[in-house]
């Protein structure tokens, strides 16, 4: 129950304090017995939660030990919101391919933007969207997978959040940019590997490492094997963009003898374990739903990016069937805004309006907004395999929480607590952002970091990749 | 090209500049030939854009004449957006009615909630709408209709931006409250005369009185039929429900010799004309997108309560047939959001993923930003019959505008101006608004009000008006 102390040190920056009491708050926990404390306080000892309950209750048994003792004076306090599907490399290409259909998109855009990254800019721009997810109250992501995971983890750590890295590995497929071709299967194992040994629970054990898999039509049989067991063997995750567009499924059909789709195929070969975290999954049967929910796969909804790009996942059909479902932004390119805040929000109203595509009216009452508040914290936590230290507020779990100031006009009346902070708070009403017992962000300020330092130099380098890639994106309107 | 004066000069209030010029600004004019200035200035005198251009050449000839020069850095200036569905006496009402069913929603929560609320309530509950319409760089607003039409105008006038406002007006139709069961076809008329009457063309002409109709299932065919030749008289517009369930359709069906729906009988009893804005309008077939067209109606799209609560409306096909279509974010308990900053991602969004709907696959080309952009200003504009003086920025216009500041973690890297604005913007970008040729608010100071004070008096009132109208929102988790 002490510190964590030891190496990577430098993660936490100012605003640290030892031990902090935070006391007349409505607690809202997301703990197996959905405890909401009306007038609650919460004691953190280092980076963990040494007592929560009654504000009287920790007043009275923890004031003398804390340095710090903070009223909030009615404003919320929840666990920190875990985003399961970010490309924090793509931060710099917000904006390159809007309005463009998906070959465009792949080829012209995203292609020629990764695969000109340098890890300089990798480490900026997860820098830039890690300011994002702090101010919309992200304490943990899952990176979908870049290039430069140590330029990611480079900025994970300044930035002091926590996150599961993955690289994007590719051994396969067609119409991939020429310096992405050499890799074998052998060095896309190899090369996590080497990323597993140098950043695996580096930072503070904030940083986890991860293997990628980018997508079915870039991985051979051979490649989503090794990757299976490894990762078992070294009791860590594997993230996998499964089953996004009609045109995935049918190229498993075509070249595998499965009757369906990727799911069908991951199934077949044995792929499909608990610490799968499955990206987007719109295109599953309810057969394949099954099998997902049998092996105790996670799948991470992006609302947003699937609207956009992919289609209707059968969100409610999965939560029926027991499924760990969390909630991603994707990449900046897929969805502009890396907000979890926005994303629950769309995660209500997608689901809803989904009746009409399924039955012809929407359901109201589809995903209410206690299922979707999980979603992105208990849930989250689930899905990249952590729940036994983050995703609800609880003693003995890290100190990962959000101060969410409900008093103002976007939020106001509350009269339905719960709701209000799935359907009406914005990233305004985020006031602070404490992580691993460490405050991230206090007041709506960033403390460890100068966000218009990183705003600049990000901006600069953004520009010279796109120069660098050859990217122009069309102009719009008359610009004199 | 004076400034205004004559009666509801209070409307102003402080910030108020007899002549303003803003220069080094992008401007975004949506004007008829989209014209953008990359470095923009624009000269304002009195309540009109008096000069726009060139900022070297504004500051050249007008610089001389102004009584205040701001140097905008590079922020953009845009017009001021129009909403034009917003029911701002729900906003006391926000999550009253989250996560229930249609028949829960109106009968046990809309209709206590509207009925029991007084003109008091009516007035406190527009200017809190009024402050989340302002922040999200709203400036023009046409009213769904409420009851209490002179709280309305009372809000409207001290806010200082401008709105169409229309009493929420029923002759007939089942299972009303008690207290609306008395009015006549008779009473309807008249109690809006009077209010065109006494407010029409107050404060400034920032307020303007229109016609309202609920729904067709509240409404006699002699109602409509008075409606619309008392608003062609007095030359206003009739803001009017259309189509928004299946059951509204076969409810007209079932009641006259119509084929489809409401758009079909609207259309036979010569109702369709170019004055009526007609709100959600998701219920019509390819026939009624034609007689919608041919009249010159109005529609105006409100994703986010779509989503939630009616189903896709045919937005791509309106916009193909020559449809003016603009945007609303309709009432608090159906939106938890009051935001057409929201609303224009969610336009983009919902209607990309529309193709998932009727065709099998996403269409990420539907409603480029552009459109969505000009369905937010200047559609909006011409969706309130006010095009001639607001919607876009233009010599001879009212200095309606927004400055955004895009220099954000929320916007960086821009490299798409246009989308830019529509898909990554958000509140915490909207600086400054003016409206009329003053300041609403600047550097995010509200300027016409206290922003607390409201607040605060509204939390109150909307507490007192949930007891007094007996609605018990059940709680979520577990409350301890």
């Amino acid at each position: 129950m002490e510190g964590e102390g030891g190496k990577g040190e430098k993660g936490g920056g100012a605003g640290a304090a030892r031990s902090t009491l935070l006391h007349n708050a409505v607690i809202v926990t997301v703990d197996s017995e959905s405890r909401v404390f009306r007038d609650g306080g919460l004691f953190v000892r280092g980076d963990r939660i040494d007592a929560i309950g009654r504000s009287a209750d920790v007043l009275r048994d923890f004031s003398c030990r804390a340095d710090e003792i903070i009223d909030l004076h009615g404003r919320f306090l929840i666990p920190g919101f875990v985003n399961t599907h970010v490309h924090t490399s793509q931060q710099l290409g917000r904006g390159i391919a809007d309005d463009v259909g998906l070959m465009t998109w792949l080829h012209e855009r995203i292609w020629p933007y990764e695969s000109n990254m340098t890890e300089e800019d990798s480490y900026l721009s997860t820098l830039l969207c890690g300011i994002e997810l702090i101010r919309s109250g992200v304490t943990c992501f899952a990176e979908a997978g870049g290039q430069h995971v140590t330029g990611m983890a480079k900025a994970v750590e300044l930035l002091g959040i926590r996150a599961c890295l993955a690289q994007s590995t590719m051994d396969s497929g067609e119409g991939l940019p020429a310096r992405w071709k050499p890799y074998s299967t052998d060095d896309c194992i190899q090369s996590q590997m080497n990323l597993y040994e140098k950043h695996h629970n580096t930072a503070d054990g904030r940083i986890r490492v991860w293997f990628g898999v980018r997508q079915i039509m870039n991985a051979t049989e051979r490649l989503l094997l090794e990757t299976r067991d490894i990762a078992m063997e070294l009791k860590t995750g594997i993230h996998m963009h499964v089953a996004e567009i009609p045109y995935e499924n049918q190229h498993v059909m075509r070249t595998t003898d499965v009757d369906h789709g990727t799911v069908t195929y991951l199934e077949k070969i044995g792929f499909l374990q608990s610490n799968l975290l499955a990206a987007h999954s719109v295109w599953v049967s309810d057969t394949e739903i099954g099998f997902l929910s049998n092996a105790g796969v996670k799948v991470s909804h992006c609302p947003a990016a699937a609207m956009r790009m992919l289609g209707f996942a059968p969100i409610q059909e999965m939560v029926d069937a027991g499924i760990c479902v969390s909630i991603g932004t994707d990449g900046a390119p897929s969805n502009n805004r890396m907000s979890i805040v926005d994303e629950m929000y769309l995660a209500s109203l997608i689901n809803k309006g989904r009746g009409a595509y399924i039955k012809g009216l929407t359901d109201p009452t589809a995903l209410p907004s206690e299922t979707i508040l999980k979603m992105a914290t208990i849930n989250g936590a689930k899905s990249v395999l952590w729940d036994s230290e983050i995703g609800s507020l609880e003693i003995g779990k890290k100190a990962d929480m959000v101060i969410v100031n409900p008093f103002m006009w976007t939020m106001v009346p509350l009269h339905d607590w719960i709701s209000s902070l799935v359907y009406c708070m914005r990233t305004e009403n985020i006031d602070s952002v404490m992580c691993n017992g460490r405050w991230v962000m206090r007041n709506r300020v960033i403390l460890n970091l100068d966000e218009g330092e990183v705003i600049s130099q990000a901006t600069q380098a953004a520009s010279k990749l796109l120069e660098r890639a050859g990217i122009v994106i069309p102009t719009r309107m008359n610009p004199l």
